[in-house]
């Protein structure tokens, strides 16, 4: 009874979460060998500004590099 | 100090959300033996096409069945 | 088809773990109107120092107040 | 830069462990048309009674069913 | 590689949670010793009636703290 | 009311917990401008193959080094 929770960056498309949510179901109930009625998926989107690498948001990091860091 | 997160579909009211809160509060409380104070709750509610179930989310489902699957 | 996350500090017994789980269970199924096939609880169980309250764990606030802090 | 988190009831082997991280990343990498690189993935075991479908673990529902209910 | 979700009510600037983001980026890769490149923080922001602490919300707290509760 | 969880590969000390989770709380409550009473954090460890970076365990990385790639 695998549930899956898929954080990512705001902005994709409801065909490409349908997608994704495809694919992985298919990938969990093919290598952990259960029924894919038994997968769950949740996905949580979060804005540019609510994802941060080594302390920076991918808008923070775009900046520092036009200005040639 | 339980913490618990719960995950939904979007589309509850305010006052259902009030009413579960209280619901979960009081049967953690008296289940576990702590006191009320120290029980926190986080709602996080998803987009239909951001829950999925053996790879579909609840529109896939519903329109599945109505072409007779 | 609520998903429920459950975050409590190790120590409880499985008939307590048993017990809240079919107590929330039953709260959210009453308070959101929806089945209690559809809802799911995962329970994860911290250890005293992986559970902090204003940055220390149950330990340390008991050391603290046995040194009349 | 997906993160996702995998819940699943304890008992896989390692190996099973690698291969569903490595068909996920693949799955989420063609989906959403990212590099494998940014695809995190953190699994989280839980034991038996640390998981409920309609407020009953898997052993629960294993012992209703052996008295015939 | 620490993975950190952050869970807060929504009202925060994106100014402060830039600063919360680098804040805690350097403190973890100060006291863990590893480096900021690797760490990874996910911020989730909830309504007001999505945050509860013994089963009421703030606006609930305020409230009754008005009715001299 | 900010709720902290963190992910980390299993190994750390509990002095090392003590210390990130202290560390961390002074950062939230500071840049968050909130009470350190406030802030919980939650420790979640995982086991060396159960964290994947491009589908690959720590492990599984050292060795193909090992082999040259």
């Amino acid at each position: 009874m695998p549930i899956i929770e898929m954080h990512m960056i705001e902005g994709r498309t409801v065909e490409q979460k349908q997608r994704v949510a495809a694919a992985v179901t298919a990938a969990v109930a093919e290598s952990l060998d259960c029924s894919p009625e038994t997968v769950r998926i949740l996905i949580t989107e979060h804005r540019e500004h609510e994802f941060y690498v080594a302390g920076l948001s991918k808008p923070q990091r775009a900046s520092l590099q036009e200005q040639g860091q």
